[in-house]
């Protein structure tokens, strides 16, 4: 039997009829060459925001613009109902699918699609936010066995009810690897307008080489970590059912040779992998990631008391502030600072949940706090078995006089909190450290 | 229990965020009066255009100027799948019924929205021209006995193996009435941007008057006939199952008296009906209907033998031509000249496929034919039970120097196809003979 492969593609490479033509001549090439196609599209870019600023609009009365439709019967308190939008926003990928469906036909290949509930793709109810529950291949199965490219609605599924439901922004990246891994696929194609993983940003880093491997434990510490490339929801799931998944550009040629095209971009493995992910040769760490997106917050002189980080958290959390970072030091005379990081836009809702309710509670000094930060981190499974890395990390910082304000460690990354201002110049340095920039004239990593 | 109502909108009636809030505002009033509330939008005006629009272009490679997006990729000769059609098409209803759920809620009104295949609404497969098969009503009377106002998308079902079908151009009148029907709802108000069924086109003759009521049969030739207010398949929907369906303004406040917008309109009602349609103070007709749409063709000195009108029409049908009026005549030594009339669009090819096919075999002398020809009926049960209606619809023609080309009768109309130049007058003299004009300063009939 013919091998199985997935292709997704997002709302740019889906954004105008043209595109859609081209996504169709690509998918041609490979059902022509023999493999058994499944294509998840999400919608054409600016669509989902269009629909749901309708239904902002229809819940409040006021239009895009914020000027009152008909001012005697606004109603700016109204929020649209979660079943309604996810009933809204889903039509988005519908249409899409339908048009690549017959742009395939208009090739002379023979396509259908089918809405997440056709399929069906069963979630859970938490409308806006689903969860993937399971997925019946027989439909599909059946389409494929008949010579067909089936289509399959990115971003959404349906409920137990029968109720449509969406999983959320950038869920077709999690519907392309659920679909891969219900169907046993060889391989998740997810083609988007950026051609692979980079070992940091190159917006920031010139340098930044393309990784033709990564493995899913370091894509997800990179992509919670800032280097946006797929839903991290997506990359739980490759990982969960060892989807092989790769992420390469919709913007070459569509009818560019299919070897080419299927090794290039970046692979993302699993350290089980027998090809390797990380021999010898590779470097110890896969990329540098940042974000700026976090601010600090500090308790002082906490009594060091089981439950005193509870009592400390728990009205955060009952406030549905996230929380990312967590440092507790060493107590000296039975105090200790308590320090966390919440996301920018929560700083100052945080610090006053914490002011109201806990520094009292828990007797504490005082709240102190600062939004200007930025968390650097070095990703790799390669520092597992490699002495060192901190050190080299700290080292370098300390050469360039950036101040750590925070550190935090997990198994295959290490993370520095410093000032903002410092984020691009730490980026660089660390990159250069690291022995990850570029050969001069090298575009991206051989394969 | 308290009375259900079913309520359908139009695609202008739902046209914008500011109309559909309109609606939303109606529908509360009657929800707040105590009728249990279903309600039928069709998609926003335009968008079903928007989306038939970019499923042409995809096939085609061609956009919507008529320019190819890339040349060297266009298909001109490709054409949409109706599958994939109706797929997407059906997004259209789904969106502005999760709007218009929302805008309901904004006002307080626990409201709910449902696409066909929900209910669902089950078809044949005949994809873009489906026909109903059947309604399940378990789901939505557990939702109206919650309280809830159930939101229903219209011009869509569902086929048995699980696709999406649309009902063709209009369907949502048809689904509306169906609904109505599988709910036995007290009535169905079809709100639209005219305020109810007029003894003829105002345009043409401005003292036509509003029908307070039409009795079904009278609906079906009115709107076969020319005056399209609504979908011919509605109607016949609301004969078949006997739903009393009210055709009336969407354009009035939202606000206005419950009473009085309840007995606004038109009401289609059934001969049966013991309030009496049509009382001793009614006119004879109900009204004046026409169209120049129609092109007629005749085969001169046919040989009057079995089967002749077979062999003339058979090929006709052949080729998909749909033919409306037919006219045989007595025959005069052996010979019979033999007429109908066409979609004028069809009149070409009509005469090609009689002129290639059908004059020598059947041995007749020409084929001859007029495309400018107007077709003006008089309608009325009334007419059943009166003589001397065509007499009288005869002598006023005579009266303006009209020359009538065919005639034909049923039951309740008489049809006389006239030059179409004299369309206008003809419709106008019609008008006036059969009593038809309002009393100056008169606006619609009372009630």
């Amino acid at each position: 039997m013919s091998k199985l492969i997935v292709h997704k593609y997002g709302g740019t490479s889906m954004g105008s009829v043209e595109r859609i033509r081209n996504v169709a001549r690509r998918v041609a090439k490979w059902h022509r060459a023999g493999f058994q196609m499944v294509v998840v599209p999400s919608a054409m870019s600016g669509e989902t925001n269009r629909l749901l600023g309708l239904a902002k609009a229809c819940a409040t009365g006021f239009g895009a613009d914020g000027v009152a439709l008909d001012a005697a019967h606004a109603t700016p308190q109204a929020h649209p109902s979660a079943r309604e939008l996810d009933l809204i926003a889903a039509t988005g990928e519908q249409v899409s699918s339908g048009l690549l469906a017959i742009a395939l036909q208009a090739y002379g290949i023979d396509a259908v699609s089918f809405a997440g509930w056709q399929v069906p793709i069963r979630t859970d109810s938490a409308f806006t936010k689903a969860r993937i529950e399971s997925i019946d291949d027989a439909k599909v199965r059946t389409h494929l066995n008949a010579g067909r490219v089936v289509i399959i609605t990115g971003f959404q599924g349906v409920d137990s009810d029968g109720d449509i439901t969406t999983l959320g922004r950038g869920g077709s990246d999690t519907s392309a690897v659920a679909v891969a891994a219900a169907l046993a696929a060889e391989e998740c194609l997810i083609y988007t307008d950026v051609d692979g993983v980079y070992t940091t940003d190159p917006r920031v880093v010139p340098e930044a080489q393309r990784l033709a491997r990564i493995t899913f434990e370091e894509m997800l510490e990179m992509a919670s970590l800032g280097s946006k490339v797929l839903q991290i929801r997506s990359v739980e799931f490759a990982g969960k059912y060892k989807v092989k998944t790769r992420v390469l550009s919709s913007l070459t040629d569509p009818a560019m040779d299919l070897a080419i095209e299927a090794s290039s971009g970046t692979l993302i493995t699993f350290e089980e992998d027998p090809d390797g992910a990380h021999t010898m040769e590779q470097a110890i760490i896969s990329g540098i990631a940042f974000n700026r997106d976090e601010a600090k917050i500090t308790l002082t002189r906490v009594p060091d008391q089981p439950g005193v980080a509870f009592r400390i958290l728990g009205p955060i959390a009952d406030a549905n502030i996230d929380v990312d970072m967590i440092i507790q030091n060493a107590s000296i005379d039975g105090h200790t600072d308590f320090s966390f990081t919440v996301h920018r836009n929560e700083y100052q809702r945080a610090i006053e949940v914490l002011n109201a309710k806990v520094l009292q509670d828990v007797g504490a000094a005082e709240v102190i706090g600062d939004a200007k930060i930025a968390k650097v981190s070095v990703v790799g499974i390669g520092m597992r078995s490699h002495v060192g890395i901190a050190s080299l990390m700290f080292k370098t910082l300390a050469e360039e006089r950036i101040n750590i304000e925070m550190i935090s460690t997990s198994e295959i990354k290490i993370s520095a909190v410093i000032a903002d201002r410092y984020m691009e110049l730490a980026v660089r340095a660390l990159h250069k450290a690291f022995g990850l920039d570029a050969p001069a004239g090298h575009v991206g990593t051989s394969n």
